[in-house]
């Protein structure tokens, strides 16, 4: 294993090594649980008081037409480089999930020859769910889950679209973007990425997607449910409409007319009044990844999954994550039939990483906050903390 | 008009004066817009700055365990004392809009033998849009908005359900609820109420409604775009299935199952991760209601009503609120041809009310925070400004 002298000497030559001070972890902790919710960010806690204090405390109503009511747009511009869109093709609404039920929706509704949504047993559920609920609000449509192995089959003619999450929860397997986007196109079909697991974390290029959706709050350091993004490529933004048709989706809000009529491009798809005080730290997040060079901060990610891949293979702890850094995201993830247990018992030694139902503990990568010596010392605390399960 | 020493003399023995230190308006403004966005609790800024810094700073995934997770069900239930409705019929969840959809779109599923959703013309748009969004969702259901006098005869046999909204946005009117719902049910429909316009500012009794939205930013004063919430009659509750059906509705969130299995009572209402920067803020502003006499505070609404009316009728401003406090909301509304101008006008006068296209001025009536000097003032700066703006 790596010792903490090269750990450290990594740690001098590392170009995001002063990002860490913009980050406000507890002393003590070794926080592996970006990949779930990210850390907060010092900037965030002057924007978050600014929010409260002054925009809404002092300028009051005033403040919609101060910033508030551009927000959704502006941080979707933001976002849109972090995704290889462009910034007129994503906008910041609701949460993952009702974005998900918006675009499937529309994609439903795209061919009327086509009606079934593909998607991937054990994707992230909510993805399953909530597509589940969209078909039931097209008529004839449906929802097919199969295992990875026999996705490429189950893209037919029939397929209206197929949904995938890039970077699984789970064991973080990473989809090849480009080749499965093509494989959807070449049969006819619409494809949706979600990028909650890998926005903001590998590099990410949605290329000739259809659509995405992803969320605010894990690498992206949105904070505690951050309002989450779409994006619906240009050439669709005219003829896709949002089902949840709100007022601020409307073309003219605050014309106040009874007839509803589609905001021009991606302003369709807001519904409701955006929460201001979780919309503004997002943005504040968002800013912390403006400029950073996503191959740069993967290329950190994978150094660091090495220190912990290297550690459970001289434990003997059973890595279900690709080795190979194109085909994963930035987490790392180990089986153990006392996976719950070592869990807790690594959260009592100040090691934050989480379980997954029934066997998988998680530990996620986040290289703007966490340094090579960090996950040395996160190693040895996992060392140590296994020699208190023994196998049977 | 009341004098200076009148209004005074009012507020020395008003039981709600005190209320007015709670909250952090600035000084040397009166502030009549709190029915759009409600001035900012002083517990709020606190509450914020604990979500933050300690909930999401330093206890960072383990405050989900810490308050976070039950957070929708645990203010829904503060809120029910509001509307007349029981603990466990209310939970915290997305915008209004996305609710108003998810409750239509159930609605209109409960019994297929009624396909018409009926709402009043002039209702505020989102209602109107949703509704229309949401009948696209239902095979063979459409949406008819017919203005108020022609609503009776518009329920009938087809109509699924009644769309309302209790308090008119623009003119304050208020339905009687317990003759609508009667009426609803009379006819064999159910009956949902939007109570944006009204929960925490009226005595609300939801009595036997079916269901209900409400927004958490106007009354409840619980910030820029808060959270809302849905109620669901008991009686409804195993039957009703949430469109949206994300994983946080799920029976069991964390079992990560593929397949959707909805939660108990209102728990299924769940569709996202809950933005929990602005949920901790709504129930700051919610708990600012807790115990707080509804009929008391509606008369002193209405005695602060009494003195913009009366200044009104002194210079000619035509009233479209309702005098009968029993047929109106918590704001008053004037016609004016100029009314942009002049509330632009009143604004840089230190009085912030608002402008409703075309020609609508609206002044909102919060006790909590507004004092009968407070109004005396303004209706006398409302004289003024007036006195510019002449008529042809």
């Amino acid at each position: 294993m790596m010792t903490l002298e090269e750990a450290r000497a990594l740690d001098a030559a590392d170009p995001f090594a002063s990002a860490r001070a913009r980050f406000a972890v507890p002393d003590g902790l070794i926080y592996l649980d970006g990949k779930s919710l990210g850390a907060l960010p010092g900037a965030t806690i002057d924007a978050s008081r600014d929010t409260v204090e002054r925009q809404w405390g002092e300028r009051l109503i005033r403040s919609w037409g101060e910033g508030w009511m551009d927000a959704p747009a502006r941080i979707g511009a933001k976002i849109a480089p972090l995704i290889g869109a462009k910034p007129n093709e994503v906008i910041v609404a609701d949460s993952t999930s009702t974005n998900l039920f918006k675009l499937i929706v529309a994609a439903l509704r795209h061919d009327p020859a086509r009606s079934v949504v593909v998607s991937e047993a054990g994707n992230f559920p909510t993805d399953l769910h909530i597509a589940e609920g969209a078909a039931a609000c097209v008529p004839g449509a449906t929802l097919i889950a199969v295992p990875r192995d026999r996705l490429a089959e189950a893209i037919d003619g029939d397929t209206a679209l197929v949904l995938l999450t890039h970077v699984h929860y789970k064991t973080a397997e990473r989809f090849d973007m480009a080749a499965w986007t093509r494989r959807a196109h070449d049969a006819g079909a619409l494809i949706c990425w979600d990028l909650s697991h890998s926005a903001g974390a590998v590099p990410v290029d949605l290329g000739e997607a259809d659509c995405a959706v992803g969320c605010g709050y894990k690498f992206l350091n949105g904070g505690p449910g951050a309002p989450a993004y779409l994006m619906v490529a240009a050439r669709h933004q005219a003829a896709w409409a949002n089902p949840i048709s709100g007022w601020m989706g409307h073309a003219a809000p605050f014309a106040f007319t009874d007839a509803y009529a589609p905001g021009e491009g991606m302003e369709r798809w807001r519904s409701g009044t955006p929460a201001m005080l979780s919309m503004n730290a997002l943005e504040a997040g968002v800013d912390e990844m403006a400029g950073v060079d996503m191959t740069a901060l993967f290329a950190k990610s994978a150094a660091l999954f090495d220190i912990l891949a290297a550690q459970g293979d001289a434990i003997g702890l059973e890595c279900v994550t690709p080795r190979e850094p194109t085909k994963r995201g930035s987490h790392i993830a180990f089986r153990h039939a006392r996976a719950r247990e070592i869990v807790d018992a690594l959260i009592d030694r100040g090691v934050i990483g989480d379980f997954r139902d029934p066997d998988i503990m998680r530990f996620g990568l986040t290289p703007l906050y966490l340094s090579h010596e960090d996950i040395v010392r996160a190693a040895t605390i996992l060392a140590e903390t296994l020699a208190d399960f023994p196998r049977d």
